[in-house]
């Protein structure tokens, strides 16, 4: 079988990680028999710069028509307020529909702050609330005044929650398999605030609680459990080892898992995936970092993770063990580690450790 | 001079910790020249199940007109929708008009985590973003949806970081004051979304650039800096030592001061400000704690140094000082240590040993 994979660099060091996401493909045993063919496709500040346009339509019609998956890099974004800009990934998830960004958080070692292992999976929504992006300013006797709207439907709320009870549980089957009987249970934690935002957040957190009392979920003995956001924040640094997947709207779903990245090391290591039925991107958490860009240091393994990722979410399990083992490896030896690390190996050092695992 | 204080407990472990608060400006030495008088008052959930509302009017009236400042403990959630039900200390924010919610987290000893010590201030916008609660809910054809508004001013975004400014260069003169020349900048970051909010976000970073450029705070050599709130969660965890006072949006305060808690240890250490114009009520961060309400181990810290906060802003800065060195005295021995810092002592022996301090 042949997948079509869409290849969007972006910005930065976007522009470094892709080919690696491409190499890691490449890579993949030819027993398992899958081929790539891959199309090259624009998005980003320097896209907008040259063409006005951030993302252009032939990308999204390309992904829509030409292809099984993707992966995107990362973007700028203007450091001063820039008129007809607006980001194109929140722009591409939107317009493909990927509902999803599951972004999971797995400690390499332990460390002193954290000596129990941490393996986390947050599932955010995608679509909705703040990044709806619909705004107006206006005018006062007291100065300008801004206003944006969240959003929060009990549709996307479902869905996403579904998708969340069904991670818990694929990775529960996982753990069995892997440890034997495991102890730990497969577990949402829904994440609001609807301490204050009753209607909204009140709605989000109803919404994920009655999906994930469906009876599948259920019968599989899935725990639900809550946290207010703000706690939620705090318990991820105290205890990060006690969760399994954490549901959250878009943008609660954004800050925690900057934060959880925080607890593993590096930003460089986090991968996630936009999904939305039958289609995936893959796209490293870390932005387009600048003040490294050229240099030829950029991580590669948050990006090649999201291959994995991606190819976990177009049914390739196969494929994307595969992907994590060589990482994996490459991690407990430690031997190339970038600066975000604490080493001094180069991109392409990292690339030829875990490709010659594969 | 009488300074007239208005108890407000509310539910949980509010009432075991207000009356610490209590004792302590009881026991600040008569040389100081202050004398307190004290004015129980009610609100929270337990009001709300007795009254059917959870801020009485008459709490707000007393505040008003007879108190210099006041207490607030914690209140509980109800843990189901509640018609009617309001969280009152949102609601007592705004009808103070206590625009500001001051939160210093300041680490006790050096963590193999954290080597350097954390001594920052996060100045929380209290009054106006999704804080506004205005809310719709909708039906659809596809299911509910809900809608808040997330209000931004240029007027509260410029008073709160004309606020953060202040307390960053009064902070810079105690550290020059202790430390000889100390090597610190002044420092405010602004933390905002505004690559997805343009509108509300991008006022708020505009209009805290323009204030934070006021000639008064350039001539004492302020410098601005500025973090998307992803990123600031993501650097608050991996170099905390490097912040100094960091203003924020209501939600984003919120959030990022639990944050910072976890930094430090834990909740029970870090205390809050509700600031006006010539008023402060002083609150802990951390919540009524039903877990542990009526066990006597309720950590008395945050309120302690939260009394100490309102008195600084009430400007008592001696009485304030003798408060935070007895707490200081008492952490540094590490010998009396409620639960929530692996200790077992209860909060009546923490309280011994702080007032024999005083
Ligand atoms: C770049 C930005 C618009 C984006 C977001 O907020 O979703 C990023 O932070 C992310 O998490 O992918
Ligand atoms: C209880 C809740 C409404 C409150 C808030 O969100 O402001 C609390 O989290 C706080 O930080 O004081």
């Amino acid at each position: 079988r042949t997948l079509r994979i869409g290849l969007i660099p972006g910005d930065g060091i976007g522009r470094e990680v892709i080919p690696a996401g491409r190499r890691i493909l490449e890579a993949l045993p030819a027993s398992l028999g899958l081929k790539f063919s891959f199309i090259d496709l624009d998005a980003g500040f320097e896209t907008f710069k040259k063409t006005g346009v951030a993302l252009p339509d032939k990308t999204v019609d390309t992904l829509k028509k030409e292809c099984d998956g993707a992966l995107f890099g990362a973007v700028s974004s203007p450091t001063t307020p820039t008129k007809g800009y607006s980001s194109p990934i929140v722009a591409l998830r939107k317009r493909l529909d990927l509902y999803a960004n599951v972004r999971p958080v797995k400690s390499v070692a332990p460390t002193p702050a954290f000596p129990d292992p941490i393996d986390l999976v947050i599932v955010r929504e995608n679509t909705e609330d703040l990044y709806v992006k619909e705004e107006k300013t206006y005018d006062t006797p007291n100065g300008k005044v801004a206003e944006a709207i969240k959003r929060i439907s009990e549709h996307a709320s479902s869905r996403i929650a579904t998708m969340a009870g069904e991670i818990a549980l694929r990775r529960h089957r996982v753990r069995n398999a892997t440890d034997g009987v495991s102890g730990k249970q497969a577990t949402v934690t829904i994440t609001h605030k609807s301490n204050v935002l009753s209607q909204t957040d009140g709605l989000f957190r109803q919404t994920a609680r009655t999906a994930l009392e469906q009876a599948r979920f259920r019968d599989a003995g899935l725990v639900i459990d809550e946290q207010i956001v703000d706690s939620m924040v705090y318990k991820l640094f105290r205890q990060p080892a006690d969760y399994d997947v954490i549901v959250a709207p878009n943008l609660y779903g954004d800050i925690l898992s900057d934060g959880a990245a925080a607890l593993v090391g590096s930003l460089g290591l986090v991968p996630s995936a936009n999904v939305g039925d039958g289609f995936a991107i893959g796209e490293p958490c870390h932005g387009s970092a600048p003040d490294i860009q050229g240099q030829g240091i950029a991580n590669p393994i948050a990006t090649l993770r999201s291959v994995a990722l991606m190819l976990e979410f177009l049914e390739q399990e196969e494929a994307a063990a595969k992907i994590y083992q060589a990482v994996d490896e490459n991690l407990s030896e430690g031997k190339y580690l970038t600066p975000d690390m604490g080493g001094k190996a180069k991109t392409e050092e990292v690339m030829e450790d875990v490709l010659k695992r594969m």
